[in-house]
């Protein structure tokens, strides 16, 4: 996040206190960077990262059953490396819908996404008969600065040069589908600022997919930079689709959760065809990530039997089933190198899962898990000789003591890969409130160079998140996202902390409110210990009261020995006028002195 | 919190699944040290440390207006080197009662603490003519083991001669006033429990002294260690009465809340007579340990005046502006002996406090702060030459990489005296979630070396905390201080992690949510998802659904490959069969597979 105030508001914005959306140009005319600016009543602006795409902008009209506009299309078109082509049929199955389904039929077909008819696209075929790169990776390896690149630059406040360079290290990945147009580029890299996944995925056969939509857009509007699709059972490629064509952030899934209902939930019948036909499906359809558990090896499952909770990851005991049925290696890592050459062709960038992550505390960085990190190491470099762009997934739940090996470990086995972890979570005794156990964690992995950190909310390991859980889980992970910005000296991150900060000395309450990561929040809370419009620009708050102020002191200590620091410090006159009136209000309001603080 | 699967149930205990009181018994009839028990589905015993004092002890029937039977009385009288008198004769003006008042008069006198007559008791006096020191610290150092030290051993599992050296080397404090024999001993220390402090404190004229006892009563019964009470204005002494009698736990103060309600809100009419008064008059009530801002010189106070947020600490601006008025050295400073005069008669335990903290990301780690701990550096070594337990208190606003320099140069400057911190909130730009924000830092600090965490509320900053912002407040930090044991790898600190663990794994969820630090909210997270009382027992969970169960192929595993490991692994019978039937009932339910979780 960062603090431009030498940006004026663009023509036609109104320069009224609170914020709006805001852009910022390019070196062309389609590269318009959408930000959250913030007006002050200094006179200051303050610009902000915004994650939530055209739903906050009100001067254009969205409409989910037609989606979002394809803003990347002419980059990706332009670039002259893609081809549009007829596609995979899509079958009744990709819904969940058998003739052996008692619920069977067609009864979901109205779901369809009336949207745009649109092809698929996919790298065109090369000289030597393999399908052309068409990734950010290969892009940026041979020197190119593509406009997603320019558009990350702005947002991050880097050159482009840098942002090219850090992809074509392998240090960042830019996950951007040729499939997806619609997206917001962003960029996921330690250099860069700390990013955060929210998940969503319909939960029952009875949940609208526009719920699901809302979902996504309710999740962006908090911070989210990207959403992971977790749909299972019915419906899902319809819901896939719908959340696609009106998502602005890159949208990640686990193929073999599809998959596996495609094989009616019996991991040992999953073939390496079924899965390569769901690959292609999503592929097809525009998803940016796919979550990958090609390190379970056969010969690392036993190596969880003693563990404390086994295999947590829902992915990772597919596979280990799917071996100890088989007693074969794993389809996903036999194929790999197939499977690179498939996402190659659509720039679908790898996650790979640590499908043998740690579900306890007792379980965290044993052999099991840093056994499969070694294997993941190896996948990653054979992504990239395939210029597929590459993170890695890490856990999950570690003592904090043993977090920060995690991140080193990773960053030397995966040669610095963007790590995308799971919290940590770092004590197993708060169920109900593991988005905080895990802040704890995130922030921690986050500051030591982890550069995506997967929200948690207060349901994880309980039940269902609900709207309310979604929020509490996006906001938890923005701050622990910002905190490690702000701890690894992201350039410009504290700007944002300062200026809060400011604000807060200088009794403006409106700025501080409109600054939060939550101005609602902040607003009513405020607002039920002092509701009166004037206490809003009261020169003291709740906590001191009216007759005794730290802040006022600090104002006069700062006159009488800062020397004239700028600033619109308050005049003596004016403090004192307003401090009696305020005395005289707060009395009658029976309101006291309070005290939060420990002195 | 350790586990103690040796220990049965106290004799008439039921052994119905759940937790109740239980205790363990000492060298002596009158040393009952408090523990929570939870009973297991699988037979086991889980003994959890418990602060929530008689309340929750059905045997035992209080009354507020009573108090809390005395239990130390016969410990303090035993030792013989404390006698009674008479005491300070009680002025109206303790109340805030004053003739200027328009509310004055007597209306206040029918909440005068009607339990037992008292007379207040302090060190006789010696054959040098001081006041004994009646210090935990003296006894340690004449290598005495109090019943007090015999009952914190017994309640973090350690041995009497450790506590006795821990205090002796003033590395711990164990803070018991003679004058409140209610409180059921514990101790502050980096080689004991991280301790958890709540604030408290009328906030209202209207606001009843049965609401702040309440508030005390509900803070320890989620885990608060101490509380402090930051009464101000009136009823002040009467309330703090009430707390007192009622408290289990040790009370803190900062005495100068109240000797600037003497002076009518007026810093600079503050004196040492007037601060003194008051000191003695908390005294006599009982109060354990009190926040001295004795470090703030007027020296120092310029070092502020370029702050970003100048000085946050409400008794540090008090002392600043009075050094302001009066260009004098802080009376606090040069009255400080005399105080360690006082304070050694009582055991009350100091808290120097950090006036000079803090208050934003931008001002952490500067001059006047670690100016300020020199000068506390100095004092703690004057109150040690005095017997006086002594504890440092510490910021505040702490980006996390600055973090961990405050508790190395506390620990180096202070001679290792427990480290006693505010957060630290690690970003500033969260108002609403600054429990969040502050319990990264605290979790992390807690790691390093703090022996107690001042806990805050989501209101920080904005407003007064209500009953539910307290609890969250709590269980927050109590979160914190559980991470920070398990990383210290405090004896035992873990096996409460492994018990939820266990449970968690083997499908116990009825043990999962008594295992819980919260188990009213981990129950009703669960049952919104599948309020069915057999979902309790089912062996699957909403995450995976019933079809998939990545804890049922662990177990799977476990059997195949982990040989016999003992431990009640469920029968596949037993699993299909409940899985089929789950299945039916799941299905019916018309929920799916959700997975809250990346993969």
């Amino acid at each position: 996040m960062t603090m431009q105030d030498a940006r004026m508001p663009e023509e036609g914005q109104s320069r009224e206190i609170g914020w709006h959306k805001g852009y910022v140009s390019g070196s062309r005319p389609d590269i318009r960077v959408p930000v959250r600016r913030v007006h002050l009543t200094n006179g200051k602006d303050v610009t902000l990262y915004d994650t939530s795409g055209p739903y906050t902008d009100p001067q254009i009209d969205t409409d989910v059953r037609r989606g979002l506009a394809p803003l990347r299309d002419n980059w990706i078109i332009g670039r002259g490396d893609t081809e549009e082509y007829p596609g995979r049929e899509p079958q009744p199955e990709d819904d969940g819908i058998r003739h052996t389904s008692p619920r069977g039929g067609l009864r979901n077909l109205d779901a369809v996404f009336p949207g745009r008819p649109r092809l698929p696209r996919r790298g065109r075929t090369g000289t030597d008969g393999r399908r052309l790169a068409v990734t950010q990776l290969a892009y940026a390896r041979r020197g190119e600065i593509t406009p997603e690149m320019e558009y990350v630059a702005i947002r991050e406040n880097r050159s482009p040069e840098f942002v090219r360079d850090e992809i074509a290290a392998g240090r960042a990945v830019l996950p951007a589908n040729v499939n997806h147009p619609e997206i917001e580029p962003m960029i996921i890299g330690k250099n860069f600022l700390v990013k955060v996944n929210a998940n969503i995925g319909n939960s029952a056969v009875t949940s609208s997919i526009e719920e699901e939509v809302e979902k996504m857009t309710w999740a962006t509007r908090w911070g989210a930079d990207t959403v992971m699709d977790l749909s299972t059972g019915r419906n899902i490629h319809t819901t896939r689709e719908w959340v696609l064509r009106n998502s602005p952030v890159p949208i990640g899934t686990v193929p073999l959760y599809q998959a596996l209902e495609k094989v009616d939930g019996r991991a040992e019948e999953l073939t390496w065809d079924v899965y390569k036909d769901t690959v292609i499906e999503q592929c097809e359809q525009g998803v940016d990530y796919m979550t990958v558990h090609a390190g379970v090896l056969l010969r690392y499952v036993p190596l969880t039997a003693r563990r404390k909770t086994g295999i947590v990851s829902r992915g990772g005991s597919i596979m280990a089933a799917w071996c100890l049925a088989h007693h074969k290696e794993s389809f996903l890592y036999t194929h790999f190198e197939e499977l690179c050459e498939i996402l190659r062709a659509y720039d679908v960038t790898f996650s790979l899962g640590d499908g043998l992550r740690p579900g306890s505390i007792a379980d965290a960085n044993d052999e099991a898990q840093f056994a499969e990190l070694q294997t993941l190491g190896e996948l990653n470099r054979i992504a990239k000789a395939h210029d597929v762009q590459t993170m890695i997934e890490g856990p999950g739940h570690v003592p904090m003591h043993k977090i920060k090996e995690n991140i080193d470990l990773q960053q030397e086995i995966c040669e610095e890969a963007p790590f995308y972890t799971l919290g940590p979570l770092t004590t197993d005794i708060a169920p109900a409130y593991d988005h905080i156990t895990s802040g704890i964690g995130a922030a921690m992995i986050g500051w030591w160079g982890t550069a995506m950190l997967c929200y948690v909310t207060p349901k994880e390991h309980l039940g269902l998140p609900n709207r309310d859980d979604v929020k509490t889980g996006v906001i938890t992970y923005k701050i622990a996202a910002h905190a490690a910005d702000v701890a690894k000296g992201h350039p410009g991150a504290q700007d944002w902390d300062d200026a809060l900060s400011d604000a807060r000395f200088e009794f403006r309450w409106e700025d501080q409110f409109n600054l939060a990561l939550d101005p609602d929040t902040a607003r009513e809370y405020h607002d039920e210990t002092l509701p009166a419009e004037p206490a809003k620009t009261a020169h003291f708050c709740s906590m001191c009261g009216p007759k005794f102020c730290s802040m006022k002191i600090s104002q006069d200590i700062r006159r009488e020995h800062g020397g004239d620091l700028g600033g619109p410090a308050l005049g003596t006159a004016e403090i004192e006028a307003g401090m009696a009136e305020k005395s005289k209000e707060f009395a009658e309001s029976g309101n006291r002195v309070y005290l939060p603080l420990a002195d």
